[in-house]
């Protein structure tokens, strides 16, 4: 692969939009060609996909209709769009990936981490990541964003938001387990300040391999 | 399980629509109750994937994609219906099951028979059909049957159905193959002549078992 495969990972509310266009605008004045792309979505067929898993429907999917659906718009993704993208030279940088799979369906709704990680594998073939970075925040301020947010921009949690019963905790500690077993590949990144001192942290883990 | 489940296999065109319709009026004359449902499909969110999954996009699914579609839909079908109903002491069939991805994904696309095989016992957890009717037809027949019902209903074949290449004839055989290796579950219902003659093949595996 001649490019580079950066994805952001964290809970809900930790900054990842932010952080991602920052991130471009910084790679773009480097000379680097970038495409930002998200989980679910980033094709046509994914982005019809994205509400049925998304939305609060009549008919919410199961747990293991949850995970597939997601693996389903990844294959797509990986092989429409990211593998193609790396393989002309340029960055991708990708809002979630499998990482969130392991940590929301894994920790998070308590299937199997063996057979979770098996079945990420299977969508995604043989691409990883180059980098990933973790935005950590402590979920009181993480709530306190997303809620801020939503008053700003009129938007409505989504199910997957909403979900309770200390969901939220265990995918954050998820994360970090993830973190501690992979921690060449996945930065832990402090996510609380403003945002440009959020993006020095970011930048300090992306600028060697510019 | 109090009930019975029955799954209908086969080729485009070989008439399962009918014999799935025949089964019903006979086992509801036997005082069954009986639900029929259909993949990809069964439930408000399945019927939201089903065009997805089979109407000609601009973004059609890659293989691995249309696969975990179908074990999404698949999950939730057994989960939210089948399961249920079958603990009720319904008897559920079903157009299409687990021998059609195998059929249609691992022999018919190429994908890896025992990756699909196990991917499907994920999404089906430990549900097995009590019995599987593999409707046969060779396929110059199966072909005018189903120019026939789409010049006498106006409808139009799918991308499933139009894949070429060889698609439909490894299919065919690999529904043979999967039969031979399992012959007491699958039966092999010989589809050729008037519905009623076929249904008659049919009620001689079904009889048994009610």
């Amino acid at each position: 692969m001649l490019g580079k495969f950066i994805t952001f990972e964290g809970g809900e509310g930790c900054g990842k939009s932010t952080q991602i266009r920052l991130l471009q605008a910084a790679l773009e004045r480097y000379g680097k060609r970038v495409l930002l792309t998200r989980e679910p979505g980033g094709t046509p067929l994914n982005e019809r996909l994205r509400p049925l898993i998304k939305e609060e429907l009549e008919d919410p999917p199961v747990d293991k209709c949850e995970l597939l659906l997601f693996l389903a718009a990844r294959a797509q993704l990986v092989e429409k769009v990211i593998r193609p993208r790396l393989e002309a030279g340029e960055w991708v940088i990708c809002d979630r990936f499998g990482d969130s799979t392991l940590a929301y369906q894994g920790y998070g709704r308590g299937m199997d981490l063996a057979t979770v990680g098996e079945l990420n594998r299977f969508a995604c073939g043989t691409l990883k990541p180059d980098l990933t970075l973790l935005l950590d925040l402590p979920l009181e301020v993480a709530n306190a964003r997303r809620r801020a947010r939503e008053t700003g921009t009129g938007t409505v949690a989504d199910r997957i938001e909403l979900a309770g019963g200390g969901f939220h905790e265990r995918i954050r500690n998820g994360f970090l387990e993830l973190q501690r077993r992979e921690p060449e590949r996945i930065r832990l990144i402090d996510a609380s300040g403003a945002p440009e001192e959020v993006f020095a942290r970011v930048w300090k883990s992306i600028s060697p391999i510019v």
